[in-house]
Parts: structure tokens; C-alpha cells; sequence
């Protein structure tokens, strides 16, 4: 199954309507998005049989998958590839940080370039949503937990990240975090575990690629670690991490413009086309 | 003016109702929270003249300020005499990590102490609440968005906060982060950049004790920082970083175990009690 929601591009929860997508139709499930989707009493398994209104997929406009979590935690180095490749050693536990829900956007949506960075970076990433709420999962509590998948792209100011020892405020730029077009459920995608290419491209050139199959903290692992400390709630999302490529590591580096157009995909979930645009002053 | 939250303890945002303390008595201002009285069209204005049922202030059990505010950003260190004894030179930029909502609790909630860690953790620390939204604000700007403040406690699992360079995993236990008592508007303590005194006790010894005009990045400055790079909306909440004494700087280190009481004050604004409780598996 997928889930989504069109609705205007920039305006995250303003004027969205959750919808499944069947083949060319999206069929209205009456909530305002798929955050109201996961967090109703009939949840994913409702949404599945749910009827309303049909309307044509062609032209709709995917707004940020769920306009107001709880949560959004990323997790650093995360790729063995990537880790290797920088000469480090493989990590015991998780690095994580978060993102405010106010620096998402829409699958289509302009990433607004602020003008007080000078090294705009780029990060695919593999997104988990959660379907219900956990604390302490075991294994089969955490795959339970897991209502499918989407593409996000950490979009990053490498100068401020790098500002203090917390990687915070390189990550919390207004309206910086493209996150969808869908909810694709695990069952479309081989199981909780994905192994699926995830690319992105800035202007036609490919930056990253690599496969969710070489996630060092996967899916249900990095759902047990974090419901440890914290409860998850339907609509959380977590962010697993970027595999090698970004634009800070590039001899010579390579940052976002405005005019650039990044595409994140990843296979069997969907595909980001963000333009970059100089943020105005607000 | 002051305006708290009355309701179920270990329940945010279940069964309260908003009031202003008007000496021994409550005014109900006929909204569940604070969070919901500063998002309102009328604001701290409409607060400060608003009728209704009172209640007697007498046994009023505090919940948590703001229930669900859009982002908690907190500051490392900031308190100049810490740094210093620290060895450690004045930063240039102020440190900011995060809290999810799940970690906060009231003023006189049990402090939910997980099995998982061995080094539980006070840190006491002024608050700031937002009372507008406002992105890149400047100095009037800054000054008018700040509705209050408040007391917090920071409570951390220091083993989870250096398992990696990332602070994020010691910092966002469910139930630990005591706020409140009140949101305390800045005309009552001396303006937006109040010098108070603030203090930590664990079981009647004091721990912490300093003054918040001790503050490297005072709230005005963290309001214009933060705002840079993300929207701040009424009911956020700013944690200001907290003074020396904390237990695990101490020689030898001493942390917090079930039965303990913590008492976090600063005049002015009001006083948390908050026993620490082994949190129940779940």
C-alpha cells in the first residue's frame, strides 16, 4: 500500500487530504494526512480498505509525508561502506541527532537555501515511519512498529554544523528537509530489512549511491535503540543515515546553489525533485 | 503575570486546564495548557484580563508548561564561572541539542529513572517560552517573542550522552525533564534578561547554585541565534544550559537513585520537587 498526501507545495498541513495511491488514482481517506492516517484508531489497516473520492494521480503534488511528528530522529555514519571508506571503525552504538518538524517539506517542494550558509550539502536518506506507539521493543515489536518507508534528503549546513560540537544547527534550517512523495509499506518492499538502491543527483550528476541492504544500525534495530530511551509515536520518523558522496567530502567540495535541482530516489519508494532557492528574508 | 497548568501528575496534556495565580487563587482560563493560551489569537493580553472559575491555589499539583511544544532547543555550556573553572575558553557560538516532548513532566511529577543507565543526572536550568512565532529576529524582535519563564530540569543518563559524540541519546529519556511550575512573564523578574539566583538540591544538599546573569548567551541572544535558523512558535521552549555542580563532574561522581528528591528553584520563578522513581518496564 501507499499513502500520501497532495495538497500546496511550501504549505505543509494546510490544505492536504491523505490519499492511498491505486495505479493512476488517489483515493481520498478523508484525513488531513498520513500523520491523522497512522495516529486514527484504525490506522494502516483501515486506510487499506478505507473508500472515498477517486481523483487522478497525474500532476498531484506530494506534500511532506507527515506535517507535525513527535519526532524526527537522523542518525549519523550509518552506511559500512561509507565508514570504511573514511577509515574508521565500524561504531557499537548509534549517532543521533534530530530535526524540527518545521524543516520539512514537500516532494516537490523548493529547498529554501538560506543566505547565511556557504556550504549547502546534500544527504539521502532512507526514512522509517512509525505506525504505532513502542517503548522497549523487542524485535517483533519494533517490525511491528515500523508502518513503512519513504525517501528524505537531510539537507545540511555543513558551516554550522561544524559550528560546535553538536551537529544540531547544521540540521534544523527552515524548510530544508524534503520527505516522500509516499508511505510505502513494508510488504511492497521485501520486508522491514530493505535492500534498495538510493541515489541522489544534483543537476543530473550522480552524487551518492548505494543500498539500504549496507545499513549498519537497519530499520528494526535503530526502532529498538531509540524506543529504548524514548517513546516512539505513530507518524515518528527516523532518518537512518547517508551513504558516501556528499558535497563536504568532494575534492574540491561541491555545495548547493540556488537554481540546482537535487533528486533523491530510491528504488520501489519513490523519488524527491527539489529546486534549491534563495530563501527570502522573513 | 503567572500562568500555569493544574492537572493529573505523570498525565500531560490529559485533564488540565490553564489558569492565572492571582495570589491564593486560580482563574481558569478555559484552554487545556499554556502551549494552547500562547497559540491563541489573544495571547498573554488576552490572559492577563481573561475570567472564569477559581480554584484555590492551595495543593494545585503542576503539570508539565507546555504539553507538546514544537521544538525544546537546549544550550551546553553557558554559565561563564563553570566555564572557566572548566579551563575552558569562552565559546564564540552557543551549543544547542534537543528534547523531544515525551521527556517532560511537571513541576511535582516523579522523575522516571530508567534501568538502563548508571549515571542519572540533575542539571538545573532557566527556561525561556515563546510567545510568538518569529524567525531571524532582532534584538526588539527577540524581546518581544519571549512570553516568560520558567524553571527546567535537564535530567541526564551521562553514560547514554557519551556513548557517542552526539549529546541527543543521554538528554531524551522518557518522563525525566521536569518544567514548570509557572510561566513567569519577564515585567515580573526585571526584564528579558533576568539575573536570578538558581538552584539545585538533591536530597536537602545543594548541588547547583548560581545566577542566571552568569549567561554567556543570555535569552535575548539565544531567541535571535535559534531564530536564525528555524521558525520559533508560541509554546517553544529554550533551556538555557546549566551551572557547575553536577554529579558527575564531582570527585567521586554522584548520581541519582530511586527515592531521591531533587529540588530545582530559582527565586522569582518558582520551585520543582520531584522525587526520582525506578521507571516500570513497558
Amino acid at each position: 500500500m501507499r499513502l500520501g498526501e497532495p495538497g500546496e507545495p511550501g504549505e505543509p498541513g494546510d490544505r492536504t487530504t491523505a490519499v492511498r495511491v491505486e495505479g493512476d488514482f488517489l483515493v481520498d481517506l478523508g484525513l488531513p494526512d498520513v500523520g491523522a492516517v497512522l495516529a486514527s484508531a484504525g490506522g494502516l489497516t483501515a486506510a487499506e480498505t478505507a473508500d472515498g473520492p477517486r481523483y487522478p494521480a497525474t500532476g498531484a503534488e506530494f506534500a511532506t509525508l507527515v506535517p507535525r511528528p513527535s519526532k524526527v530522529v537522523c542518525v549519523g555514519l550509518n552506511y559500512q561502506n561509507h565508514i570504511k571508506e573514511m577509515g574508521r571503525d565500524l561504531p557499537e552504538y548509534p549517532t543521533l541527532f534530530c530535526k524540527f518538524a518545521d524543516t520539512l517539506i514537500g516532494a516537490h517542494d523548493a529547498i529554501q537555501r538560506p543566505a547565511e550558509t556557504d556550504a549547502f550539502d546534500w544527504e539521502a536518506e532512507l526514512a522509517v515511519v512509525i505506525g504505532r506507539q513502542v517503548r522497549r521493543a523487542d524485535e517483533a515489536a519494533a517490525k511491528a512498529a515500523i508502518a513503512g518507508f519513504t525517501v528524505l534528503n537531510d539537507v545540511t549546513c555543513r558551516d554550522w554544523q561544524f559550528r560546535t560540537r553538536e551537529w544540531l544547527q547544521g540540521k534544523n534550517w527552515d524548510s530544508t528537509t524534503p520527505v516522500g512523495p509516499c508511505l510505502v509499506t513494508a510488504d511492497e518492499i521485501g520486508g522491514p530489512r530493505p535492500a534498495l538502491d538510493i541515489r541522489c543527483e544534483v543537476n543530473g550528476r550522480v552524487m551518492q549511491q548505494d543500498n539500504t541492504g549496507d545499513l549498519l544500525f537497519d530499520p528494526v534495530d535503530l526502532v529498538r535503540y531509540v524506543s529504548t530511551m524514548v517513546r516512539l509515536n505513530p507518524g515518528d520518523i527516523i532518518a537512518t543515515g547517508t551513504p558516501g558522496g556528499v558535497g563536504h567530502a568532494r575534492k574540491p567540495p561541491v555545495f548547493l546553489q540556488a537554481g540546482d535541482l537535487v533528486v533523491t530516489e530510491i528504488a520501489g519508494l519513490g523519488r524527491l525533485e527539489n529546486h534549491v532557492v534563495a530563501e527570502a528574508a522573513r
